[in-house]
Order: C-alpha cells, then sequence, then structure tokens
C-alpha cells in the first residue's frame, strides 16, 4: 500500500523529497547528460546485474526480488537494443532513466537495485567496462598497423632512400628501416595502452557516494562476475578519480602524435618534388575546382586530428586542477572527451592500417635521391680508419662539399687525384667508400639500417607481435565473462 | 546532349574525372564532414545565392540561368527546413550536398553556381557568416548576464561581506562590490568578442582555390549583399586563414574561465560551512543515495565545461602549428570544435543569466563574517595617520592580531587601554576604526568599495550597458541584408 | 625611540608580526619569486615614485618625506643598475627588497612609501608598466618583419610559383603574393597586440589589497604621472585581472603559429627536392657527424618554440581557472610565463626579419614547378567561358589530366586535336589557356594574383605599415612621461 | 703536421667546412643552448667515456688515444666542477663546448672521441641518464609524502570529519581515510612514473645520426657500462624520439594535479569558515598590508604551477605533432621545459612532504560538521532493511530532510515519533542509525572508511611503501655502475 503511494507521488528525479521548486528546464537541458552517457546502457546493465545477484547472494534482497530485477534489466536492454527506448533528457542520464524504466515495468521493487550503491560508484563502473573494451579494440588498430607496417617493410626491403635530419638529406637508409621505426613507436603505444587499462581495469562499485556502501557488499564477488582482477582500494579515492580517462587521452595522444609524423611525412614523399610514394586513389580526393589535384585528404585528417586529441587531454586536466574532493559534477564532462578521443583514435589506427599496404613506393626516385652528398659522412669514417680524428675528417670532408656545391657537382663525380688535395689520406678506394650499399652495409650494428640488421629487426617484431596479438586475445577472454549477464 | 551524357557518368564525387580507383568506404567515412558541416546549410545558400547574383550582374552567366539557380537553392533550402533532405555520406560535406541536389533539380546548369569559386573560399564565407551571428548571440548572452549581474548588485546595495585573498578574509566589501567585479570582467570579454567579430567580418570569396578567381567578380558587390563591411586582402590568406577560430575559442575561454571563478564562488559560499548565499532549487539536483543533498550541479558543469573550451582552443592552436600553406584537409577540423566551443559558451551565459538573479544573500551571515579581524588594516592606516610610518603600523597591529588569536578573543574585544600598550598612538577612538562601516566609507576613491562610489560604478554600467546593447542592436541590423537571399 | 626599537626587531618579512613561527627555509625557496620578478626592478621603482608624489600632493606625507624617500629609491636605482644590490630570497621579492633597502638607507621614513598601497596593487601595476613596453617592443619586431617581407615582395615581383594545396600544386602564383600573405597575418597580430595593450594600459594602482585604499589616494594623477590613459574600475578586479597576460600570451602564440608556418614552408623549399629558395648561411648551421649537412636551424627553432609559447598561454589559463577571489599567490606563476614569452616572441620576430632579406629566391626552379598540372583550372575556366557548366568542365579536364599521367605527359604536352577529343569546345586557342602567364593575369580582383594586383596590395602595404609605425611612434611617447622618474 | 693546420683553422663550429659565411650573431644567440643544456655535463662526459672505453676495446681508437681521452675528459669534468670552465655561447651547446675543451688540451686526437657518434645520439644519451636519475629523486619524493600521509593517517585514526561531495556534506568519514585517497593517487603516480622510467632506460647510441653508426661499435658493452638494461632497436627512432620527455611530463602533470586538489582543499579547509585544519606558520606568509592575514602561500603555488606543468606537457606535445622524421631542431626545445618540470615536481612533492606532517587537525570542529545531515543515508539504509525499497526510502528520508530545513533543527532533533509519522517502518532505534560513529561502523568493506577498515588500509599501505622503496633503492643501485666513470 505504502509503496504504491509513494511511486504515485515520485517526481521524475530520484532525489526529489529534498527539494521544494522544480527543475529549471533550461537547467534541465544544461545538466543532462543522457545524450551522450546513453552510450553506457549495456555496461550499466551489465553492472546492475552483477550487482543484483551479489545482493542476493549477500541476503540484502531475496532470491525472488533478484529474480525479478535481473529479468527487468534484461527486458530494458532488449528495448534499447531494439530501439523501442526513449530517452528523455528529464531523466537526467542513462542510470536513471533504465531504472526509471525498470521500476514502471517491475514496480516498486526495482528500487531496491540500487541499494548499497550511489551513481558515484555506478558511473565510474560504467565507464571502466566501457574503457578497458575500447582499449582493446584500440590496441587491436595499433596492432593492425604494425602488421601493416610490416608487412610493406618485408616486401621492400631492397628499397633505398635517403634518412632526413632537418629535413636535409642524411645518410641512405632502407624505406624498411624507416618503415620499423614507426613499429616501434607502436610498440610503446602499445606498452602505454597496455599499462593504462591495468589501471583501468579495477572495480570501484561498493564506493558508495564516497564513504563506502553501508550494506555488507560483497565487492570481490561483484569484480569476479565481471571479470575484474582488481577492487579498488579507496572509497573516496574511487569516486573522484578520473585518472584512467587523462591517462588513456594521454595515450592516445601519443598515438596520433606518431601517426601525425608518419602522416606528414607520407604527404610530403607523395608531392610533385619528394615523389617517393604514390598514395592509393581511394584514400585520397580530389578538388572541387581544380581537377588535376589529387589530395591526401585522410592523411591530412589523422594529422589534424591529433589537435583533437590534445585538445581532449588538455580539457580532462583542466577539469580536475584544484578540484574539491571527492565527487562533483565537473566530473560529467569526462564522457563526451573520452568517446571522441576512443572514436578518433580508434578510427584513425584502422584507417592507417587500410592505407599502409597500398602505398606504392616509387624506388628508382627514392634511390636516387639517397645518391647525391648523403654518403658524405662514409667518407669522413674512411679517413677515421686511417687515422685522423674524426673532428678534422669531418672538416676536410666539409671541405671537399663546398668545391663540389661551388662547381655543381657531387662528390661522385669528383676524381680521385682531385680528392687527395684534400688530404693524402685519400686513397684510390675512397670513392667506394662513397657508394650507398657501401654506406648501408657499413651500419651493420644493432638497430642499424644494414639489411642484415633491418631484416633482423623485422623478425623480431613478427614474433613479438605474435605474442603480442595473443596476450591481447587471452586479455580478451577474460573480460568475457562480463559479456554474460 | 553532351551535357546529359556527362551528367549520367559523373560520379557522385565533384572531382571524379582524375581518378581511377573508387573512394574507400572506410576513408569516405573519415573524410566527410556532412555529419556536422550540415549546420552551415543556411549559409552556404545564402552565399550562393548571392554568388549567383553577382554572376549574374558581372555577365558570366545569364540572367535566365541565375533565375533557374536562385530558384532551385531556395527550392533546398525548403527541403532542408522541411526535413525533406537526405544528407549521405558519400556527398562529403554540405557544399556538395547542396550542389548535387541542385543539379538533380534544375539540371547541368546549376553546375554554374560553382564557377569562379571554390570550396576553399566558400567554406571559410560559410563560417565566417555563421561565426559573425553566432558570436552576436553569445554578445546578447553576456550582456544579459551583465544585466543580471547589475539588477542583484543594486537590490543589496547594503549587504556586507568579506573579501577574500588566499580564502582568508581581507577586508569588509560590499557584496555589490563583488559582483561588479564580474561585471568589470564580462566588459572585457564583450571587447575581445567585437574585436574578434570584426575580424570575423570580412568576406572571403574570390580567392577562389587560393590563387584568386579566375573570373571578374566582383567581391566588393558580394560582401555588399551580403553585410560584410570589408574583403579579403590576400587571396592565400584568404583561404588558409583561421585566426578568427582560434581567437573566438581564445575569447570564449576567457569568458569561460571568468564563470568558473563565479561558479566556484557561488558553490563555496552556498557550502554549510560559509553559507553567504543560498542557490535557486531549479538549479541545483539532488544526490541518488543521499537524500540530505543539494548540489550546484548547474554551477560545477560551469566550471567543468571551461576545460572543454580550453581543449578547442588547444586543438586549433595544434591543428594550425607548421601547417604547409595553403589550404589542408586539417582545416576541417575547425568546425566541430567551434561548433562546440559556440554551444557552450552560449548556454553557459544564458544559464548564468537566469541563474544570477535567483541566488539569495543570507546577509546576516556575510555580515557577521565581515567582523573578525578583516578591520586590522584600517587601525594600521589609523596608526599611520597618526605619524607612524605604515611598515611599523602593521608590525604593531600584527602583534596585537597575534596577542588576540593567543587569547581567542577578536579586535572588538581587546579594551581601548590593552590596545594602547601596543602603540601609544592608539587613543580611544582606536575602535572606531575597526567598525566595518567606517572600514568601507574609508575606501572612497573610485574603484573603491565606499557605498557611494559603488553606486556610482553602478551608474555608469548601466550606462555603459545601455550604449552597448545599442552597439549590438546596430551590428545586428547591418548582417540584416544577408537575411534576405 | 618607539620607532627604531621597532626597525630593530623587525624581521625581514613585511609581515612578520602576527607569526610565531619562522619562516621554513625550503617553504622560503619554494615561495621566493625575487629569482625573477627583480626584473621589474625599474617599473617598481617609477611606479613607488609616482605614488610617492601622490601621496606628497595628497598632504598624505610631507614633502619633506617624499624628497627623503624619491631621493632613496633613486639611490637603490642606481645600486641595482650598478650591479651593487645584493637579492636575497629571504626577500621573497623584488617589492620587498627594495622597500627593504629604502629603509635600510633611510630609515623607517622609507616604510611610508607603502602607504595605501598593498603588493597585490603594486604588482598589478609593475607587471603592467613592464608589458605595455615590452608589447611596444614585439609590435617594432613585428612591424620590421613586415618590411623585411615587403621588400622581398617588391625586388621579386616577376618570380613564379605554384600555390600549394594540400602540399601539392594547385595553380601558378607570384612568389610576392605568397610573401604578402604573412603580411596580412601580421598585420591581425599586430590589430590583436595593440588591442591587448589598451586593456594592459589601465593603472591598478589604489586597488590596495582589492577594497580600494583607505586612504584619499590621487588615482587619476598617479595615472597621469605615469602615463596610463585609464584607471581600473573596480579594485577587486583590479587585484584578481591576469585576463591581459592571458591575452598576450594568446597574441604571441598566434605570432609564433603563423611563423611556424613560414617556417615550415622555407625549410621545405629549401630542400634538396623543392629547392626553391637558398638559405642564408649564418642562419643555418651543420651537423657535427655529416660533413654535407646545412641545417635550417633557426627555422626549425622558430617552428619548436611555438610549442613553448603554447604551454605558456595554457599555463595562464590553467592557473586561473576556477581560482578563488581575489588575489591568491597562484598568480605570481604569471611572471615567468610572461617573461619567457616575451623574450621568445620578440626573438622570434626580430630573427625572422634579419633572416627574410636574405632569402635567396631560385627563381627558374620555383617557375618551372608551375609549370606541369597548375594550370588545369585555366583549361577548366576555358570551357565555362564557351558555356559549359563548370562542374562538367571540371569533369572533362579530370579526364584530360587522367590520361595524361597515364600517357607520363604534361598538359602542354597534349596535342591540340586530342584535346579537342574530350570536348568540342576546345579549340585551337585552348592551349594558350595553359600558359602561367596568362593564368596569372587571369586572378585579375581585389587580392588575387594577377601582377597589377599585387603591386597594388604592396603599395597598399607600405602605406599601411608608414601609418602603423606612426601610430607605435605616437603611443611609445606617450608612454615616455613614464621614464622620468 | 696537417692536423695541426687543420686544427689552426678550425673554426669553432664542429661543422665549419662545408660553411661560406660566418654564423650570425643573433642566429647563434637565437639558436645556442648551452644556457641550460650546460646542466647535463656530467652525463655528458659520462657518457664519453663509455663510448671511449668502448672505441678502444673494439680497437677502433688505440688504448693510449683512449687514455688520453679519459684523463682529458677528467680534467675537464674538474673544471666544470670547480667553476673554472668557461661556457661560450659561440659553442653552441655542452656537447660541444666538452670536446672542444678537450682538444685544447689533449690536442687533436680529442677529436677521436666523436668517432662513430652523432650530437643527435649522443644528447639523447644525456637527457635519457638525466631523467631516469631524476625520475628515481622525484619517486623518492613521492614515497616521502606518502610516508608523511601514512603517518598522519595513522596518528588521527580517531578523527570524524565530514565527506563532501559537490562540497556540500556527504557522509561522516575518517580523517585518514581522506588521507589515504591521496596514497593511492600517489601509488599510480608512482607507476606511472616507474613506467616511464623504463622506457627512459634505454640506450640509444650507436644509432649515430639516424642511420646508425658506420663503425663496428658494441652497443649493448656501452648499455652495460651505464647500467641500461636495454638498447634502442631501431636508429632512426633513436634519435627522434621523444616520447620519454612527453610521458614524464604527463605523470609530472599527473601528479601535480592531485597535488592541486589536496592543496585546493588544505587551503579551504584552513579558512576561517571550515576551520578544520591550522597550517604550519613556516610554509605561510602573511600580508605586506593586512596586518591580520596567514595565507597558505606554499599550498596555493603547489595548485598554481600545476598550470606550468600543464603547459610544459603541451608545448612538448606540441613540437612534436607533425615534425618530420628524424632529427630536426625543433628537439632542442625539449630540455628547458624538461628541466623545469623535473625542478617544480621535486619540488613540489617534497615541499608537501615536509608540510603535511606539520598540519594540525582542529578535530572538534572536524567531529562536529560530521553531524548534521551527513547521516541521512544511513537513516534510508535503515528503512530497506526493513524491506522498504531503497528508491523509496531514499523519498522518505528526503522529506523528513525537507522538513528538518523548514524548521530550522537537524535530524537528530526531529524526535522519534515524529518520525513515524513519514514511515510507519522508523521504529524507536531509527535515531541509532543517525550516529556518526554508527554511520562509520556500517561501512565495513574493503575499502570503506569503517575504523578496522582504514587501519587495514593503513597496515597495507605500510607494507607497499616497505616495498616500493626497496625497489626503488635497487633501482637506484643499479645505475650506480654509471657513477663510477
Amino acid at each position: 500500500m505504502l509503496y504504491r503511494r509513494v511511486l504515485v507521488t515520485m517526481s521524475t528525479k530520484p532525489w526529489g523529497g529534498r527539494f521544494r521548486d522544480e527543475a529549471d528546464s533550461g537547467a534541465e537541458q544544461y545538466t543532462a547528460s543522457i545524450g551522450f552517457d546513453r552510450r553506457l546502457y549495456r555496461d550499466d546493465i551489465r553492472g546492475s546485474v552483477a550487482h543484483c545477484r551479489m545482493l542476493v547472494r549477500q541476503g540484502i534482497i531475496t532470491a525472488h526480488e533478484g529474480d525479478l530485477i535481473e529479468q527487468g534489466l534484461t527486458d530494458v536492454l532488449r528495448e534499447i537494443e531494439g530501439g523501442e527506448f526513449s530517452f528523455s533528457p528529464a531523466l537526467e542520464d542513462i542510470h536513471m532513466a533504465i531504472e526509471h524504466r525498470l521500476i514502471e515495468k517491475i514496480g516498486p521493487v526495482g528500487g531496491k537495485v540500487h541499494t548499497g550503491r550511489s551513481r558515484n560508484d555506478q558511473v565510474a563502473l560504467d565507464v571502466r567496462m566501457f574503457l578497458r573494451r575500447e582499449i582493446f579494440d584500440v590496441l587491436n588498430g595499433t596492432a593492425a598497423l604494425q602488421r601493416a607496417l610490416l608487412e610493406q617493410a618485408r616486401r621492400n626491403l631492397h628499397v633505398v632512400m635517403p634518412s632526413y635530419t632537418h629535413l636535409q638529406h642524411a645518410q641512405p637508409i632502407l624505406f624498411s628501416h624507416y618503415l620499423m621505426a614507426y613499429f616501434e613507436m607502436l610498440r610503446r603505444d602499445a606498452e602505454r595502452l597496455m599499462e593504462c587499462r591495468r589501471r583501468v581495469n579495477v572495480m570501484p562499485l561498493g564506493a558508495g557516494a564516497g564513504a563506502g556502501s553501508g550494506f555488507p557488499v560483497d565487492r570481490e564477488g561483484v569484480a569476479r562476475e565481471l571479470g575484474f582482477p582488481r577492487i579498488t582500494r579507496n572509497s573516496l579515492d574511487a569516486v573522484s578519480d578520473r585518472d584512467f580517462v587523462c591517462e588513456f587521452c594521454f595515450a592516445s595522444a601519443m598515438v596520433m602524435m606518431h601517426l601525425s609524423r608518419l602522416a606528414h611525412d607520407f604527404i610530403l614523399w607523395s608531392t610533385e618534388e619528394f615523389g617517393f610514394i604514390e598514395l592509393p586513389d581511394p584514400f585520397c580526393t580530389g578538388s572541387s575546382m581544380m581537377p588535376q589535384k589529387k589530395n591526401a585528404d585522410v592523411l591530412e585528417l589523422v594529422r589534424g586530428r591529433t589537435g583533437r586529441v590534445y585538445g581532449h587531454l588538455v580539457g580532462q586536466l583542466t577539469v580536475l586542477k584544484g578540484l574539491p574532493m571527492t565527487y562533483n559534477r565537473d566530473l560529467q564532462e569526462d564522457k563526451e572527451a573520452l568517446f571522441d578521443t576512443v572514436d578518433v583514435v580508434k578510427a584513425t589506427v584502422w584507417i592507417m592500417a587500410a592505407l599502409v599496404p597500398k602505398i606504392v613506393i616509387l624506388e628508382e626516385r627514392a634511390r636516387r635521391a639517397a645518391g647525391g652528398f648523403s654518403t658524405a659522412t662514409d667518407l669522413a669514417d674512411y679517413l677515421v680508419e686511417r687515422g685522423i680524428p674524426f673532428r678534422e675528417a669531418h672538416e676536410i670532408v666539409g671541405r671537399i662539399v663546398r668545391s663540389c656545391l661551388d662547381e655543381g657537382i657531387t662528390l661522385m663525380d669528383m676524381p680521385t687525384q682531385r680528392l687527395a688535395q684534400f688530404s693524402e689520406q685519400l686513397g684510390m678506394d675512397a670513392k667506394r667508400a662513397l657508394e650507398v650499399d657501401n654506406s648501408l652495409k657499413r651500419r651493420d650494428i644493432p638497430g642499424g639500417t644494414a639489411p642484415s640488421r633491418v631484416q633482423e629487426a623485422i623478425t623480431e617484431a613478427e614474433r613479438y607481435l605474435e605474442e603480442h596479438l595473443q596476450a591481447l586475445r587471452d586479455a580478451g577472454a577474460s573480460d568475457e565473462c562480463s559479456q554474460r549477464i
């Protein structure tokens, strides 16, 4: 009887009792998060089911009540997935929208699902469930991109190009060696993401509004049910912690930063002037005005979207700066930035994984560019091997270069005899040092660009990638238990 | 004949001719902007109509063609506003979607609308038309908030509170004086927005893809038609310039920063502990767990959303850093950040304008807090007037304060005779200097908190606001001509 | 007598009286600002002299006291400039260091200089005096750079190069037209800096600790003495406002952003592959290992230092977010960021002003690059003029380009008869449209790259620069009065 | 002979040979880094010694040459540490300054130290050696702060205070529970720093200018000598990677963010209005104007300096965005930001470690504040235990709160009989649920605020800290080998 009466007068707000005046509709709109946090519906329902099962196990609600709630939640899930659910801004957020519908469906007993829980720990749970899955997806994308780089590297082991420092020709390298540099960057990115995921993958429920739940909840049990290896250690921290959002934004910013460099290099190399690579038509667009244009739009957006992810990182750090403990509504600002970061970084790694294999290397032009003055260092090294201190050898070769430039010739063009005028140590074989392939072979140290070393690096990378993918599959499997409601 | 044939084979892409392979659907999705730039549809159509009329005037297309195009565009506008328009991602962006539909409706002649124009200058025009109107709206909101502050200031001229430095009581002030500090901040914000708007309000069409249109377009005429006072001076700059987006993001960041401070102060003052103000129920929410809570959610979100706008600013600056001239697809990243900044800052100034008038000052508690040690400076000033150098007067009063703290009394509690022991200059009338109202009256200089000065400041502010609103109305009117198609 | 005694026991801290325990030396170090704010010494002394003269005029101190103080301050200034002043961290900041020395020199009467003033308004004054002068210097630098661009533009009016969009050849332009795009950017920068300077150039003294001075100070008089056109309107705002620091950081960030683009373009153009320009040796460095290298270090640092200025902007915005009113020690963080921003942006504009005139254009290579497909749009325009809708003309020319690419020829290489097969409108004179000089001449609209238009733009710019420099000189002169102590 | 001659004509630049014109002095100043990178001198010399020993072992230079160089470097080190070394900007950077002095001392043979090395890999080595040691120091500081928190937590286990959400009273907690929340944040910070350190602690030498050294250097040997567990895997990546700088800036930003929250809470709690804690005098300062002030300057600067570190993070990310591979001079911008971040975060954690133990809790005021309405949730929980669904229990208690507020009483003041009118389930024992100590005891779950749980958490934390410090000591020891030259 009582129940019914209360239900009838209950406002749509879960906290109406204490208030006298109705919410302002502008304020409602300003504060509503349901427009974006609805994306968490599945995690929210799964979390609620696990919470509810635990409440039964602990004797806090009856088995019958538990069944009703679980059944009701399953129905609500079906409604949402079937597109029959109406999301009203008046219901503030996804948690309240689901609970409200649950009570509509199964009556006041639905109100028992929130026993021993607060939205503060509930939303922390939802976001963590969401993010650990998404990081998994991002990692699959970075691995796909690594595979693409590896394949191109293996396929093009014979392609030579100049390395650049200061955008000036430095020394000849293998194109594969260049690609493998990005493999390494992504390896660090994956490491960071994995580490971040470990800190995401911690179960906060039971923290209540901050002081800890007032009911004898079984936090470890809920964690097991949802596939979390650990629970949070301090309830106040649990509800005010958004480190993991910042950290994911940072790890994503690093991914984007790396890809902005790759994109920029590819854009440069596909210019008329460089002409080292040809970009695949399907990843380019034309101009509405200039019929000849083929623009690297995808790569330019990869570069441009870096700014967006940097911005989200700054936004999150700003929100948290000097924020009073513990939960404050400011923390709601975590979600849109997080969702967009997830979307951007996922789309970006996957589109790059699709684009990289389709790049065509114009190897002749690349090799030609590797000639010129790129092997000047090798000539200095030649002198060093003949006992001249490096600093002087460098000086001597610098003068030879200066002479060549003045005459408009390359090092190879200079007759051996003239070379000898710069140093008596420059013998008949000096010009062999200037040959591109000899230069490559000299760099025969771990991490160097000598062909054998690059091949080794590729082999090591393939082995690593295999193991890494296995680790990802394992991590994915351990999450699986959270897939059953 | 020819026309028809070409049309049939034309891909949906406006640049298909040069390409061999179809766009990748992932790439299409990654690059499509129609999901957000559709918001520019009205500005795009208005701009096209003005461009088309000019083409007729200049004899570049015939009057009949112009009529067909203008009629077609009006139809497209009606379709969009009627919700009948289907936005397909395959059409890339709003410009192409509209042109494509135009050609569907009126045939190949529709293709003439793009004569002498590129998307590069077209999108610059659209964004500028959009933003100059939106800045106008933001300015209306800041003016509304200024009015709200003024009204509270006038209404509460008698309310005294402590000013704070370092969150410690500093000196007694009028609550109105506090409110007027925010009036000043918003005055600077409005100045910045107006100046930004002047740089937005420049007409870029005619820049073409960057080198300038190849047709004898009448740029000044288009500017007049669309209500722009000036045209851009350099075509390359016109298509690569997004200064105005950064600048608007910055001006918005400053507005948000100011309001984050106001919000934070109000949150603090509405705590149990401070208790200076009561926040209006309709702008607060409760807790899903704790029945006693009344939380300042709106204010917390105002504070939190500051991070978001900072983030957008950083994002824009990052996009532009080191970007090769002139247009690059990276620039597409301007729109979502800009739109969100516009939405957030507008919503924020308006919600604050609605909230501020409903704040209730608990004046007794505020006045009580202004007692205590807030007038210690006045005692030092009293000594200074009796010839003691300020630095020593400060030292003397510091010792008196120390004594009071040790004994757990306030300055007012200390007997006049005991005061005299600290300095013979502390006479019978010394304690009058400690009275709050005397302290206020002493601050009788321009910008000070003496009641008469605050009143003057309010009067000046009212006059300013009147003029400012008139200036806004005038600016709005001059835009009006762009409202006619 | 009393005076003497107090002085003796006075700690070095200006606020010792109330405290019981000595400062912790770590805390002293953590909070001391004298390591950097000593840079404000001259402004601090000038401000104190003006304040002191006013105290005399208002009868707050005697003429004799005023003379003593002014003389003492002059002596302190001489000591500092002579390098005889010892800056001790125990004295916290430059204000206290100077006042302390003053009292050492002239006795307790020196303590009267702080009458009716607080460090809160004093530091605001100092920073504003510093910054208005520095902005002036930055503006001189941007003007010098504008002049350098103008001179190169005038000198190289005949040099043709391709414009780029998406780093792909777009259309032929004049190199001068490119340079003038940067002139425009700097014009906006200068505008922003001038506007910022107007908001800096406001006199805050009299705000005291926040509530307003308790003495009948003549704020307008001090403003006149120090060359400020206006005084702050609200005392609380005056001590907590750092808008002008943020705004200067933003305006500087924009300058750096523009120059990062210019630097990046120049770096690119001086590559082996582009080879449009040669950078002056004195602005480049070599490699410690590779003898052939000539690296554009200065330009790279211009690009890199953009990050630093962006960082300072973010730092300032972060400090202010949610900061309680009014003054908090957090605000001390304004100075190092501001000083470094000033130093970086000044050094950057000046070094660019020195570098730009020494760039050598390799005009043949630039002109050659402008050939190729850059005039494809002109061919489409040719068709448009013969009645074909632009959208179809674009399609037709796109196909021609595709054919050329397949055959490895340029548009100019394709025989006129073959062109006609793509459209019957392509007549005998079609290929004239493809000529670079014709393409340039077509862009004969305001802001376009037609030679006559660029010449006009240069002339207008020269006139503007003259006026702008005059305005700067005038502004400088009006500051002059603050140069006399 | 030749050697001598070359030496004589060698410019101070290590790359003079190729150049024709002298460096511009402005450019020299703009590019010089010796003003700040001198800080790396010890790491630079240690790295050179290890490199030199390896060159000997590999037979690239003779043992005699090696001895000369090593002795010379040791002398240079002594000169620098003795303050006898003159750092000239003309020598660009610390690497060149040391090598130049070495050659002055031991003759041309000194030029052999740079054999098989470039500044590109040398500077990467130096910065990594510097940073791994500094991270170690930061970690010692965070551990010291954790210990300080732990000690305060153990000492004050009996102190009760309200927890806050939205700055409103939420539920009673132990003050120790609050402190332990920060312990957890710092635990995550330490994790991140350790992970970052692993990525710093990788040996880059041998990468040369990017393609790998042309000499058969023993990279693993150098790594062992310098105490690095790993070598970099790709030479291009090795010279262009600054991930570790960004990552350290991020990890530091998180530390600062956490401490900004702690600082802000403490500032708030030490206000007149809250009055929960008293801050130690030695960490506060007074006002130059207001004699009564005691300001939390140290805490405010902790909060303010957060902005600075955020700024450095943004700066670094900006520098790297879109940067062409591999090394560019932009990367020089890593150092000042890194040094300042190191200095700020180290000083901040140590000053907080010194301040926290000296905070005095005013426990009566804190406990009093925990009364009031903080236990309303417990009353709702009481109802839930009697079978009322939580959602309705919340509604009922909300109405009781409303009634109390209307009458100006607390929950405890309401007679039991009146409570019963709100729900027949509210029995005679209902008010026991409102008692603060009962509320605390109820939160008896892992991570909750029940006294026994907090005690457990402290014990676990002590154990963790012991192990963590041991791990730090071990890491430190393994670095030791790099301490010997």
